[in-house]
């Protein structure tokens, strides 16, 4: 078969989202935030138009690096976690049958046993569609909220989720997929020959097992990452089934799909099996001016001093006071989203200061101009697919659904149906 | 209103149960372990028989203490949580609107701030229904799946359960009630004067905060709690609204009963908000006589082994060799079920290796005499209601449910309806 375009959707628990003026939208719902329908609703959409998955995006912590306070970016609508997405999965799982569904969890943070029981559970009860997007936290404010003032050194981190990941791997092992027997009449519960201790033992992070959670349909979850630094590109080679990628421009995102792709192989793993994602946000229109209108709207919505807060937040960098020289050797945030906006400032002549005050770029157009621009990246290499972020929740879903979606499936691009049963299955076909 | 019989079940992920036998009935179903039905069904049962809660005990860990191997615990059936009860509770939470839902969650191995986002989560999308089991946990099996060869000693981890919760409630009290604001117009979205930071920093535990879960309705979780030592007594009586206790014996229980009530007031509380609730095990037929048939068939179905390699891993003590003048002293397990099964060995006169292969006491009858016996502890407070737990899982639910509550109902003994909206203001009705 041909190439297929793998598509993600990026979802956050509450209705801010990644364009700060997106929960102003009169097509965000704000009244359900609370409520377990908001969350089946949107696995339900997505599942209608075959995407591969949907993911929660998480930070565990109220960003405070803009101006040193939580005010602008709480008060203004800065997209946070409103609820922990492990609360809200279930209710998704339960409205579909093949959505792959996945979240965000730090090694850093969480032991190995917690994660490997908790993940395992969900991949048992979703019947094989769990993804785990693994990452190694980026910044103080979460650090300070699990006792500690400053994270590790990134490699650190690093050398600790594939510890970690390891140790997961060898709790969910422990387990055969025939262990279970259940026989009422000779009373053998399980069989305990095929049940095994984990007896993981490493430098950062030990677990002896076994884990009480038997083996899933799909082995273990899907691993989903979004490795920037070279440190991170190597972890997301040896691991990574789902890349997240948020690069400035084609160009650059061609490097990154080459680089990696090759870093793949050489761990020994087949590139197929590892497919990159950029970001994607979009904005659709019936016309081209329709579309463009559309998006004048939405950036009337937005504070960009909310846009500035937001930036300051993620690369780990107070950008509301002029930066010297823009010189970030202080940031202490996520690498691929400084050396997007440092790129930016770069190609657009800008300081930083003023790069992070305006919008994310987005594609604009009718459902076949966005079409084209996606095949485009999707043909030249620049990447597998799409991790696909709403400017309004769930509007915005709804109209790349009704709109888009139906453009790719008639050119053959995207699947029409669920070919298999599990996530990574269904990812391999 | 006169004194309200409070009513609980005790669950567990997956269809093993307190009996050893009870997986083996043809009443437990075994097929839908991994399937959500299995858990909404239950959730709907016990809400239609308007049970105050159900709530999930549970370990992090396969016990591996009798024999020094799990093979004899997991092999034969013994109750383990299958799941990460997590993992399920939302799927009850969406098919009920009054049912309390609890999980235990241990304050020795998860951070402050991960317990008070799930839970705090959890108990906006219910509504304010949840309830947390605080556990310290008391096994070095556990302790092993966390990276300790042995749990921190009995004083100390309750000197770091009593940071957590601090700490948890910093966390969940950042949130005044009207804080999220979500006003398009103005592009307000929260009133960040009435969010703050928790700011804890405590021997064991520190959080920064704030957390990114606003108030719920009931504020917080209800607190359930099960202590039995002096320290864990002392715990109880400052944060319990519910307690589970696993006395032997009815005059047992009022002693205890009378000790608790008289510290909770000590303590500056009201003792009616701390609610008493024994551990239930019922057999109950349409005649006497087929009760105590059911109760020896059930019984059949027990591997004696099974029942002390339960006792074993429960206590702490590897029971399967002889215990010289039944000396405890190098037990290191759950202190209140050593204490009933010692006293229960003192009283029948035989050792506590014969005694851990008995069953567990169980009241058998009709539904009119289980109702009397019941009555009969509440009324001599010996209790203020019960912790019903499963000899099937789910059939003891639905012949308790259907037989026993209409009579309990009947007698004015217990509610009829659901007084309040969450779980609190419920239980103090």
């Amino acid at each position: 078969m041909s190439r297929r375009m793998r598509l993600v959707a990026y979802l956050k628990t509450g209705p801010t989202a990644n364009h700060g003026g997106g929960w102003r939208h009169p097509a965000a719902r704000l009244d359900d935030i609370f409520n377990p329908e908001r969350y089946e609703d949107v696995a339900r959409l997505l599942e209608a138009a075959r995407f591969d998955a949907a993911f929660f995006a998480d930070t565990v912590g109220v960003p405070d690096i803009h101006k040193g306070a939580f005010d602008t970016y709480l008060g203004l609508g800065g997209q946070i976690s409103y609820l922990e997405p492990l609360a809200v999965l279930p209710f998704m799982m339960r409205v579909t049958k093949h959505l792959g569904l996945g979240t965000t969890l730090s090694t850093t943070f969480y032991q190995p046993y917690h994660l490997a029981r908790i993940l395992g559970s969900m991949d048992l009860l979703s019947g094989g569609r769990m993804c785990w997007n693994i990452v190694t936290s980026a910044t103080d404010f979460e650090a300070r909220n699990f006792g500690s003032e400053r994270l590790p050194p990134k490699e650190e981190r690093y050398d600790q989720a594939d510890e970690v990941v390891e140790a997961c791997l060898a709790l969910w092992h422990g387990w055969d997929a025939d262990a279970m027997v259940m026989d009422k009449a000779s009373g053998q519960f399980v069989n305990t020959s095929k049940v095994r201790y984990a007896d993981y033992k490493g430098k950062y992070v030990s677990t002896k097992g076994p884990l009480g959670v038997p083996r899933s349909p799909q082995d273990h979850p899907v691993f989903m990452q979004a490795g920037s630094s070279p440190r991170g590109r190597e972890f997301a080679a040896r691991w990574a089934e789902l890349i997240f990628s948020t690069p400035a421009f084609k160009d650059n995102s061609q490097a990154y799909y080459a680089d990696i792709k090759q870093r793949v192989a050489k761990a020994g793993r087949d590139p197929e099996n590892c497919a990159i994602l950029p970001s994607l946000g979009v904005v659709v229109g019936e016309t081209e001016s329709i579309a463009k209108e559309k998006l004048d709207y939405l950036h009337s919505l937005l504070n960009p001093e909310l846009q500035q807060a937001s930036i300051s937040n993620t690369v780990g960098l107070d950008l509301s006071k002029p930066l010297p020289d823009d010189d970030t050797s202080s940031a202490r945030g996520i690498q691929g989203s400084l050396d997007r906006v440092v790129l930016k400032a770069k190609r657009e002549g800008v300081s930083l200061q003023e790069a992070a005050k305006k919008p994310r770029s987005l594609m604009v157009g009718t459902p076949d101009s966005i079409a084209d621009q996606m095949e485009d990246w999707f043909r030249d290499r620049a990447c597998d697919g799409f991790v696909l972020w709403p400017t309004t929740s769930p509007g915005m879903f709804e109209d790349f659904c009704r709109m888009v979606v139906p453009v790719l499936q008639k050119r053959g691009l995207m699947q029409k149906e669920y070919a298999a049963a599990t996530l990574r299955e269904n990812l391999r076909r």
